[in-house]
């Protein structure tokens, strides 16, 4: 069942979902890189039709998809599909998910219960429904390979370990306003905020790494992904984001795994497992270089939303998705200049106190809790300032 | 044949070779900890035979072995018998050798032969022998087990790895003398050299430490257990000793392993592999009391043994046997007051220069190249300064 798992020496077949953002671009650098080792069977892709356009003529996938099923001219070889279709392809030997929202997941859960393994770069899922991703996973005999750093730091130190980790240690760089306090915060402009001091990302969990609900996020991620008690899963704030977690096992030993701050290091992890091929394109570790790696306690007077979103996140049914929907509306809002960078998490909080959780809800009521809470919150705030 | 790596639940029986010296006394103090876990069949010492006779007294072990086969009082229950028969009784699961010197390689290789695994602690061994050593492991179908800090760390990280790492990062604290100039340790004091910054350890290998021919020794243990050409193998300065050292893999991911500077965790780390087992007397890796952790080139310069004794230890043959047995009456003769620390280098460089190397020699010849190295030494000494 387990496809990519074989190790056979013929190239894999990657199916990626959300091929123009920033994972996604990034993902085919890698398959850029290394084109022995990887063939693109299909991409898929929201709005930006143009920049799929292209890449279909680079890659020549068999298949796309694109947002709302549009149909792309000139792509004569390549015949549109449904994103469930393109996740199940018969020949796909991994998924990489990396299209924000939800429309990913069903087709996701589809691929992992078909025995594809998936590469996960979109925690928000795994926070809205990790029991069905891993329950998907188990039922396929597959495994959710993770794409993001801190996931994929944990997946690797916990390689070749009999037993389950006593503690997991997420690191956090604090984003971009670490270093001002609270007060200072009011008046940040958007600008401001997507000027992440260590990774080039989307621009959605920059602010999520500026609010740390990011890190918030992450937390319940290794939950779902690995399993732990939440009491076992610690943040630290390490300003350099080298190292990208930390496992500290049954005996006391503890397990890092670092790297420059480079998505592309753990997307080629996740795409070779559990081979481990080089990349000339990528930049080398060198301690030398870094100096000096420091951990500080995480302050989270200057991240209220932190607590906020880790103490939604713990509660059950619908809760989860209602805080990605929140969370995701919040966001859309303070970019589009409607609110402060200190009313995220008030705004969130709001939005939340209307819920009526849904307990053992199906899948799409996880997703219709996470639409309708964030249409709530873009109306209300409509409704206030236009 | 593999009697460690059954993971039954039943107490594994445990040979200690070495048990009066440090590394042996803190193996004791782990076996003390975790009273289920482990039964001692057997001991071996040198000299210090009233520690010796209270060892046997507290762990009551069936057989002893104490330097020339000395016969202790009041061990009725308890029988003396050879190295050899100890390191190779019918129940052993897994023998520890801390054992200085050279004794404990033939029981050693027995032990392996008979699918042992053996906890080795005393690097000097594989820089003497370290193909015989791993023929040993391999013809048994056993596994050599690192307790040294640095090689554990190795060993850890690599894990559940499939491939073999890109590089070997070794990390090292720099010793006693890691802030004085070369100039400045003309006129050190053995009791100065003793006084190691991080680690609480053995007299020698405290000495090694300042010097730092004892990270050349660990480059050589790491390159002959893991495999690793020496090209692959760098040392870095990192003086708090919390990183033990690091694996870069071939996709440029490098693992860590961390923890107190505490030899008992590698010891442990051995001991119950595979399994990891939570022991409550060791202290816990605590990112933010640990603060910051740096990297920083090796000056040389103000290392000149390390140079030496790498490029030593490279060649085939006797060569690093006699190494061994240089740098042991090197440190001997500094130790009592007989050479300068800065002498160290230069005395095992001319003690060197006359060694007649034997290329493909037997185990009796490397033992032999090793003793007569160091007589040779010892004698050259005496005649000059008495």
């Amino acid at each position: 069942m387990n496809r990519s798992l074989n190790n056979s020496k013929r190239p894999k077949n990657v199916v990626l979902l959300g091929s123009t953002g920033s994972v996604g671009t990034q993902t085919l650098d890698v398959i850029r890189a290394l084109p022995d080792r990887f063939r693109v069977l299909g991409l898929a892709a929201g709005r930006n039709v143009e920049l799929l356009a292209s890449q279909i003529a680079e890659f020549t996938p068999s298949r796309y998809y694109a947002a709302d099923g549009q149909e792309l001219a000139n792509s004569s070889d390549c015949r549109p599909v449904s994103l469930n279709e393109l996740a199940t392809l018969d020949d796909v030997d991994v998924v990489v998910a990396a299209m924000s929202g939800a429309d990913a997941l069903e087709p996701i859960i589809a691929a992992l219960g078909a025995g594809i393994p998936v590469a996960l770069a979109n925690k928000e899922l795994v926070v809205m429904a990790g029991e069905y991703l891993r329950e998907a996973a188990q039922q396929g005999g597959t495994e959710i390979l993770p794409v993001d750093s801190e996931p994929s730091a944990i997946w690797q130190c916990i390689r070749g370990e009999t037993e389950k980790p006593k503690r997991l240690i997420i690191t956090a760089s604090g984003g971009a306003f670490r270093d001002r306090s609270w007060d200072a915060l009011r008046s940040v402009s958007p600008e401001e905020a997507l000027e992440h001091p260590t990774w080039q990302m989307g621009r959605k969990i920059t602010i999520d790494s500026a609010t740390l609900i990011n890190k918030a996020l992450e937390v319940v991620e290794a939950h779902w992904l690995f399993d732990i008690p939440y009491e076992q899963i610690d943040v630290v704030m390490h300003k350099q984001s080298i190292i990208h977690s930390m496992v500290e096992f049954q005996d006391g030993s503890v397990k890092a795994q670092m790297g420059p701050p480079d998505l592309r290091y753990p997307i080629q992890c996740a795409l070779t497992y559990p081979e481990r091929v080089a990349n000339p394109t990528l930049s080398r570790f060198d301690p030398i270089e870094v100096g000096s790696l420091t951990f500080e306690e995480l302050d989270s007077s200057l991240y209220p939303c932190f607590d906020l979103a880790l103490d939604v996140a713990k509660r059950g049914g619908t809760w989860r998705a209602a805080l990605i929907g929140a969370d995701e509306a919040a966001v859309d809002l303070f970019l589009d200049g409607k609110i402060r960078f200190t009313e995220i998490g008030p705004v969130i909080e709001r939005g939340l106190s209307v819920h009526q959780p849904i307990m053992d809800p199906s899948l799409r009521q996880l997703t219709e809790a996470a639409s309708e809470t964030a249409n709530r919150i873009r109306t209300a705030i409509s409704a206030v300032k236009g």
